[in-house]
């Protein structure tokens, strides 16, 4: 058969009818009626049936009753009205089928490791199942028939529909798509750092990017005003659910522009990229500062899909005779809650005292929950009779109480205890009383982050990276007090509790950054080794500039519904950093280390004269792998004097006989019949401190030890 | 400023005059004219003439006072007219100006490295000087202000314009874009394989993809149809001029499709790519097999845009005197020759003897070069005595000779030698004649190339890769003969002489491609173990399919007349595979290398236990790094058996003490006064034949021996 005249099965309508036509494409599935041969031909624009009948040409039914699953095949035919009745209403094409007259097979199917069938060819009948029941890294390893099913095959196809309206947005709107490095170096900070040993120039390695971040900074300083890519970047993280060791962003930066032109720019990429989901998203998106944010639900990435959201009440128990209450509001602390309107029928008392105030709330923090129910105008809880009326009054009217509402309240010293744990018991109680509706999206920008966060040894350090801009420029950088209070030009978009991305307006001014790393108690000597060839370029005339990345994984997932990133990843690795199709990561043949010089790696550092400093006791405990105990260096110190003089003294009268070149093993076997005895070295882990790897509770030794 | 109301330098024309606006960019150029400033104002857009005078704002014009080369500044003003005279030919915006009102220093520039502007402020004058002579490595270093030089910025922007394009296109013709993995297993095949450690999964390592050719072809399995990416792809190769360790590489692959499909679509896409660059191509392009681009030009990628093309005329001299061809003949060989119509004035005797015939073409492998003049309607040479009068009027009509053409003949043994010296002659003689037309462009497709090669020993290897469909499946995998005639559905696009893709259309019939592997010499196990998971996937209804890859960089290159890709990539490595920029390669924390499990990979397949097989000695010998002698091995073999009896008895003796847990230093020195002997085993390199590295003429020793 000719390609070149091949229609596809989805642009077949019933205009078409009469029409002789060649379709190519699977075997989706088979139904034997009696000597009738039907078969749901796919391919990738649809289904079409297609039928064999022995009246019509036997010869090819003959062949085609050999048809299997998943069969590629090629048929002409003319394309028919189905019989009154026989519709299938489950496929666009349902009304019409094909009167096959000629068969090619093109490949056959081995027997399936599952179903890629998704349409039922009878009418009325529900689809047929899905992959729900098939094990997530078999689907994996068999990727290619995984994506045969039209769940999978649509999630592939929006993805390129939603990058190429990226990309043409962008381009509309004068960004430039530039690739950066994907060998470059490792970065100064954030997250593990995948490396590439370089064979050229041994011993060092490139680093694949965790972000374009100084390249695109770079861009801007290079005069290209707007930049994007659709860049893929690489995190050697422990996995979560919803993380891959490598992921996708929009990367864009863009100069002489403030915050404004970032929000509107990307709110209208926004609302663009999920019309192509059928979801309508109204713009402005709404905007809430940080502080707001902790406020009132008490996470930096809320989900404002429902209420639920705090009220401070502190003030009203300013006298109180709870002594709860009265102790923490004496150390300082706060009291917040919820009001979880006429959700009273069901959240009981059990509910309410023995599943949230004594287990759910400790696990997310809290030291308890206060609960109260409102009925016949009173409020109610184990705990009432404590508080007085003006107390209760209070409560009903800073939460607005009606009969059947239920008032959970969080109280401790720690200002994050409460707004985290209390956050926490907000989405579970909307998760577990249903209260998230359903196809609603609420993007929300989140602003004005804190610019730096106090350190455990009483220093600051930054929230974001150290090239953000603050809020405003004329801090003193020796005031922790002050330096805590700053605020960053840091955005969040944040959508139904997801966070899809950020960024911030940059710092363009010398002498503002080197405040920053004064802030952060940097030498103007470490702020050279550390950021280097990133800052000098700021020493010739940088623009003002910003930019953000956007998740582009995490936003077609849920543009798309799907329950994970996997879901609208072609070839994902699981949940172990492995790919189940190609076998990667795998082992690699000893030629392929030895030319890279990963062989000897290990000594390197620690050759005699490399490392001049190191003493000679520190020395023979790392070559031997034994720890010296504190205690026992004067002793081996000794020892090793004696041996050097030993050495010295048999040199004096070692003659003319040549040194020996070669030496007898030492065997270090258990000595039968006696009991282990517990070093306390042993037991404090310090036994084997100089060990080069440890793995769980065990300690890697080298070869000579065994 | 409020940036919100910029407008782009290039947006203004004549049609602005009296407007009011505000601009902001980089100080490109500044001239001061006696108290009138008047600088160049550079954005992205272009270049915009702005005007500092006293009479309008003396307190700006004393701030402009300071402004230097590469200031990043705003302003504002009024669109006005030169004066006539003094209008400028070298910018769009020439006949205009800005008279500033405002002026904000956004940030100040060190002094420059290399100079940035491009134009000159004086109309009449030439171009100010490019970066001609700035080295290479200085302007990678400084690649932010490099990329501010229009000519970079130019290069940038219209590579963005035709990956633009590319995309655009394929979306139209139903192409997905969809992303491959980047980390993923080591291939098989092919040229040498960045690898990445895996952290997860200690001793394993991910190969970053030489091309996404597995993973196209399993989404064409998956159903995809029609896929393609703009795909970075990594070599670890060592670099050529115009190589780049990553490149991005067009990658496309469709189903149900023919040769033909993929002719229609790239010469459709490469005609609107080099229309970006103002470049004409017409179409069709044409086709040339691969025998008969050999045949007439002795190159796989001729180049098309001068004649000069072979003429065989090995028949002519079946009956010759001159010994030389007639022994040549006689050993099967042949005589090409190529006519340089009329350049007999520029190669004069001298030339063609001394240079071409002496010189070049024994330097292109060519034994000798054979050459004749025609003048005064006869052939002229320092041999022309040896041939009949047949024997040159067959010439002169075989290459069709006028007066003045020079004819160069090659005659060899080989046919391989003839193709390829008189091939390069032919570009030798076309670059030195001055034949080669600039702004020409002569694209051709390459076809029907051998599926195999021989190799030394007798077999056949795959000329491309052994998924290339044949030309016809018949053929007997044992006859080496047979398999040397198939031709492969293979095809190469070359424009001018460079390749700038190819592809092929791939096997999907599990038969065929066993007998593939057959004729390769592969069982069916080192297949399985070869291709493994490749391979599974054609078991289960692989559709017909080809593809073609396109490198990007370098078509970009051609298309925008730059000297190397490195011009039309915005970050890429010098020629030893580093970045000046960010240092990259570059060593990093021991610790981090500890945790991927490098530091110890060295010892691993000879672990005590891992390799059970490994004897005693040998052992000993690895550990301690130095060698031992066979005669040595009974010596060694006795104090072994000696010291093993030795701890036995220690051990029976040993009483009730714990074992030592420290160690005491072995300190080897030279014995003063002792000459040191030479040792045979030294002399032959045998003495440390255990040592796991060497490096030049030294062995690399662990520590423990020093």
């Amino acid at each position: 058969m000719m390609f070149s005249q091949r229609v596809f099965c989805g642009q077949l309508t019933a205009d078409d009818l009469g029409r002789k036509v060649q379709l190519a494409g699977w075997v989706d599935a088979l139904r034997d009626h009696g000597g009738l041969l039907f078969v749901h031909l796919r391919d990738r624009s649809g289904i079409m049936q297609i039928v064999f009948s022995p009246d019509v040409v036997p010869d090819v039914c003959q062949k085609a009753a050999l048809l299997r699953a998943e069969y590629c095949i090629a048929v002409k035919g003319e394309v028919t009205k189905r019989l009154a009745g026989t519709e299938n209403p489950h496929i666009e094409t349902g009304t019409i089928e094909l009167v096959v007259t000629e068969l090619t097979v093109l490949s056959e199917s081995d027997a399936l490791p599952f179903s890629v069938s998704e349409k039922t060819m009878v009418a009325g009948s529900a689809s047929t199942a899905g992959t729900g029941r098939v094990s997530e890294d078999l689907r994996l390893q068999y990727r290619y028939l995984d994506m045969r099913r039209q769940s999978m095959r649509d999630n592939v196809m929006l993805r390129h529909r939603i990058f190429k309206c990226v990309r043409d947005f962008l381009d509309e709107n004068g960004f430039l798509e530039i690739e950066t490095p994907m060998l470059t170096a490792s970065t100064p900070e954030g997250a593990r750092d995948y490396l590439v040993p370089s064979r050229v120039h041994p011993e060092n390695f490139y680093a694949l990017p965790q972000s374009p971040q100084l390249f695109k900074q770079l861009l801007m300083v290079g005069g290209m005003e707007r930049y994007f890519q659709l860049a893929r970047c690489f995190r050697d993280e422990d996995l979560r659910p919803n993380r891959q060791p490598e992921f996708t962003q929009l990367d864009l930066e863009a100069s002489f522009i403030d915050e404004e032109f970032i929000y509107d720019l990307i709110e209208d990429l926004t609302v663009k990229m999920f019309a192509i989901g059928g979801i309508s998203l109204s713009r402005p998106f709404p905007r809430m500062t940080w502080a707001e944010a902790m406020e009132t639900t008490g996470s930096d990435r809320p989900d404002l899909r429902f209420g639920l959201c705090f009220e401070d009440v502190t003030d009203l128990f300013g006298d109180t005779h709870y002594s709860i209450f009265r102790q923490i509001i004496a150390r300082g602390g706060c009291i917040k809650g919820i009001n979880v309107r006429g959700q009273s029928g069901k959240l009981s008392k059990n509910v309410l005292q023995n599943e949230y105030a004594a287990e759910i709330a400790p696990l997310f923090g809290a030291k308890g929950m206060t609960w109260m129910r409102a009925e016949g105008g009173r409020l109610e809880s184990n705990i009432v009779q404590f508080f007085s009326n003006e107390e209760l009054e209070g409560l009903k009217q800073r939460f607005d109480v009606a009969d059947g509402d239920v008032l959970i309240m969080v109280a401790d010293a720690s200002y994050a205890v409460v707004t985290s744990a209390l956050g926490q018991l907000r989405l579970h109680m909307a998760d577990r009383l249903g209260l998230i509706p359903e196809d609603t999206y609420c993007p929300v920008w989140i602003t004005e982050f804190p610019l730096f966060e106090a350190t455990e040894d009483g220093e600051v350090t930054s929230s974001h990276h150290p090239f953000t801009a603050p809020d405003r420029t004329d801090f003193d950088p020796e005031n922790i007090e002050e330096l805590l209070a700053l605020r960053s030009r840091a955005y969040d978009l944040v959508i139904n509790g997801e966070e899809l991305g950020g960024g911030s307006i940059r710092i363009n001014d010398r002498a503002v950054q080197r405040k920053i790393f004064t802030a952060l108690g940097l030498t103007k000597e470490e702020t050279k080794q550390k950021f280097g060839f990133f800052l000098r370029a700021f020493d010739f005339g940088a623009p003002p500039h910003g930019g953000l990345a956007l998740g582009m994984d995490r936003t077609v997932s849920m543009i798309l519904k799907t329950p994970s990133i996997r879901e609208v990843i072609a070839f994902p690795k699981n949940r172990s950093a492995a790919c189940p199709l190609t076998g990667a990561p795998s082992s690699v043949k000893r030629e392929q280390l030895a030319e890279l010089g990963l062989l000897n790696l290990g000594g390197k550092d620690v050759l005699p004269g490399t490392a001049e400093k190191e003493n000679d006791i520190d020395r023979i405990s790392w070559v031997s792998r034994i720890g010296i105990a504190e205690d026992e260096r004067p002793v081996m110190e000794k020892i090793l004097a004696q041996a050097e003089t030993m050495a010295r003294l048999a040199a004096d009268n070692a003659g003319s006989e040549a040194p020996i070149r070669t030496v007898a093993p030492a065997a270090a076997r258990m000595r039968p019949g006696i009991e282990a005895k517990r070093s306390p070295l042993g037991e404090s882990g310090q036994l084997l401190k100089s060990a080069p790897a440890v793995k769980g509770n065990y300690f890697k030794v080298a070869s000579i030890l065994e």
